[in-house]
């Protein structure tokens, strides 16, 4: 070279065949290449580089892992499943590579660590540049660790929340029309109200479009138990026809690609284990802002091993709810509650479901505890939406439920989503027995969680738990307290391992007689 | 099942046969599993799922790619170099496959984003995951952001020493033995004095068994430069026998595994472009204890584009390097160095080996910053070792340079390493020239690091910039200021588009007249 000139422009010699590598790497796109081909020597690309793959004026950023064997030929590049899917490849595509620039973003999220404030300029490019798929799966892990935790003030939790819903698409209900909404921030095994609520709330003609989250670091989300029940991957448009339909619906919020970035941040938070609370406003209610809701009801359960254990953070994240909402435009009430124990008997998708049922068909197997707070939240939305007079609200939910009108509701919506399904059963089921007997005086709901997942809960929809006890019941020893349930053999030994490490699952006291 | 007996073992059945999958996944081991095959569909395996993979007593924690077409066949389980390498495994091993049990450490990992304290036990359970390869790559972001910016006070930052010092090897020089050593904490381009101190210092008779890091983010550490010159990768004993004989050495900490986990954590820090203080103190002090260090003479840059930036911040700095160390039983003295523009003439590791062979060989072109900068640490060094009287330092180091004596002592230290090589030269050279007339006011330390890093620097060795002005010279338009290197094109042109973007790499005033 040795000249003042620029360099000759790579691209237009550096080419590969791209081949569909035909592996899953979940979500971080990935390319793979030999390290002898002439590509990734002359461009000095290393194992764990970012690389900008290019074809046709479309382009990615990849993560390369470098083929030291045979797998590739000199000629040919491969991508993962979501590499491929993400720059719409086809096989035999001429494609150039080249080092992908730094994402700029990212000195936000370094800033962060040193103490600055995330305005609304670095959330929003922040933002964009994970729902562009641009950021690395390690980056993605720096951002969430960043904002975990209390890390994230009012004005920053606001600031990302306008970002996600940026970033997304958006329903608008018309001007005016006032649409219902609930959430419950979780941490409370088979605290599943969501359907109940919907289903009583629209029977009495209020328009409840609801769109879910699946599971965090929880063993469902009303999204996975709903999908056991009937198709909850909605459309943009089918949606919209759902709701207009029946004046609600049930869908996954991440299918409308409402708030998309949630479902990235979400994953790699799961892999964590990691929550935060401001990115757990955002979320909540970016996905109510772009699902065009007016008025939000949100549960904040509050126990000892629920994901909020006092009545004062109960009372902040609560806080933090309403202004973000009111900075969005939305009106955003709080109730806290109960969250000493799991709610209904199952845990896990297919189990919660279960309970679903039994309470909207009002079978006496029903759990009256999950009943009773989803007719309790369902009083409220009902008297927030004006469709009777203050005070009356729970008379009127208990009604609609009692009377059957939120049963034949909830079927209709299911129908109009893609038809009502019957919840699978588990394949292998393991009976837990109390090893002493005694008062039932303790449950902890994060072992109770983690024991679920362990199972499979929510991937392998069937798994989880079914509780036979509650707080406060006497228990004899050898009596079943619980059945394991799973999918695969691998799951249920995973989750007894785990289980006999931690008996504190639920503690019996001795009476004092 | 639906039995109260334990589930079968899971792993007896279970097997598949391990082949090299001939894939560089770099630090990270990686595992591809058939989505068909037994094995993934009776354990219920996922992409991305972290699986514990267990051959004849042995095990390693790999994360799981899922082949969702025909590279393997369904009896295989491939696994990536660095899996293959830490597994010690065979072509044909018959191995097993379960659910790894989630790291307990990262519950201390998110106890601290929880604004709990990382205590000895914290530290040593995180410390000992991570020296043992069970941390995946976002968990290894997760802590590495956890700890980034001012996150560690003087307890943690001693605690992970201790720990990081206690998962390797160390070396014992004998009691009551005097072991001198140096470091720079770096953000300093081209401030490559070591080579020069360590053979001023053991010219005079006194020990300095130098190890040195790689770069983090900068585009040469010692060890990158001093790899130009001769073998750094010195095994335990050869180490120790280079030192018997010649009373120093200069070779790469990593490879004789002092403080192995530093390498690990370097790796995701470079890839986020992150530090962290106490991170940093711990990394260059559990080195230092594991070396078996006594005296520590620490080089404090201050700039406004060097790592540290203000007075305040390197005498915070200072104060945190000595009191871990003075906990670890090490004296330690800190010297604060101008840190406004590059030292020498090269950035990059063989540009930099230039320099220092020349300041070594007492050449006319050789940077006299450089020698400057050596003599005054080498001073420092020799006063502390009671090699001269306090206040004759410095004649002493100048006498021993300019006597050739240090040259002597350098040529016979890389003679015992393995030989004395020349640096290589880059075949790619492209001047970059003034754009206007004027005083050279400001230069970016910041980004020349990175506009060598893009040349390549440090993986291609003899990239990076070779500067031909200082801060204050008088240049014309057109007159060349700097030569960039590169070993690939694509990588030139890399730097290039970088330049073309940051023009203010070095800032010309105009001159008034």
């Amino acid at each position: 070279m040795n000249s003042n000139k620029a360099a000759p422009v790579a691209s237009e010699e550096n080419f590969l065949y791209l081949t569909k590598a035909g592996i899953d790497t979940h979500q971080e796109p990935v390319l793979f290449m030999r390290r002898d081909c002439h590509v990734c020597r002359s461009e000095g690309f290393n194992a764990q580089g970012r690389v900008r793959v290019c074809v046709d004026g479309r382009s990615i950023i990849a993560t390369l892992y470098i083929v030291t064997g045979d797998l590739l030929s000199h000629q040919k590049a491969g991508l993962s499943d979501s590499a491929w899917k993400l720059l719409k490849a086809k096989e035999g595509d001429k494609a150039t590579f080249k080092h992908a620039l730094p994402v700029e973003s990212m000195s936000f999220v370094r800033g962060k660590l040193y103490g600055k404030v995330l305005g609304d300029e670095a959330a929003k490019a922040i933002i964009g540049d994970i729902s562009e798929a641009r950021y690395s799966d390690i980056q993605l892990a720096a951002y969430v660790t960043a904002c975990a935790g209390n890390n994230l003030n009012l004005d920053e939790t606001i600031a990302i929340t306008k970002a996600m819903v940026e970033c997304g698409e958006q329903f608008h209900w018309g001007e005016g029309v006032q649409v219902l909404d609930k959430h419950c921030v979780g941490g409370l095994p088979g605290n599943r109200t969501t359907p109940i609520v919907v289903a009583i709330v629209a029977a009495n003609g209020l328009m409840m479009p609801k769109t879910s989250s699946r599971a965090i670091t929880s063993p469902a989300g009303t999204a996975d138990t709903m999908e056991t029940l009937t198709s909850v991957t909605l459309s943009f448009e089918k949606m919209r026809r759902v709701v207009q339909e029946q004046g609600a619906c049930l869908a996954w919020g991440g299918s409308v690609s409402l708030s998309p970035t949630d479902d990235i941040i979400i994953r790699v938070e799961r892999a964590l284990d990691l929550d935060s609370e401001g990115q757990l406003v955002a979320s909540v209610i970016s996905k109510k802002v772009a699902a065009g809701s007016t008025h939000v009801l949100i549960d904040i359960p509050v126990g000892p091993t629920a994901k909020v254990r006092s009545i004062e953070l109960a009372q902040m994240l609560g806080r933090l709810l309403i202004e973000t909402g009111a900075a969005l435009g939305m009106k955003v009430e709080t109730v806290i509650s109960d969250g000493s124990q799991p709610v209904g008997y199952g845990v896990g998708p297919a189990l919660e479901a279960r309970d679903v049922l039994a309470v909207l068909q009002c079978t006496k197997s029903a759990p009256d505890d999950l009943r009773q707070r989803a007719l309790s939240l369902a009083a409220t939305l009902l008297e927030m939406g004006n469709a009777c007079p203050s005070g009356q609200g729970l008379a009127l939910a208990t009604q609609t439920l009692d009377g059957g009108a939120a049963w034949k509701k909830f079927v209709a919506i299911c129908e109009a989503q893609g038809g009502l399904k019957t919840p699978p059963v588990a394949p292998f089921q393991h009976p837990i027995t109390a090893h002493k007997a005694g008062i039932v005086a303790l449950f902890n709901n994060r072992v109770i969680s983690r024991l679920a997942s362990l199972a499979g809960a929510p991937n392998a929809v069937t798994a989880g738990i079914d509780l036979h006890v509650r707080l406060g019941d006497r228990v004899e020893k050898g009596q079943v307290l619980m059945t394991l349930h799973a999918e695969a053999r691998g799951e249920m030994e995973y989750a007894l391992d785990f289980y006999r490490a931690h008996l504190d699952v639920l503690h019996i006291e001795e009476e004092v007689v």
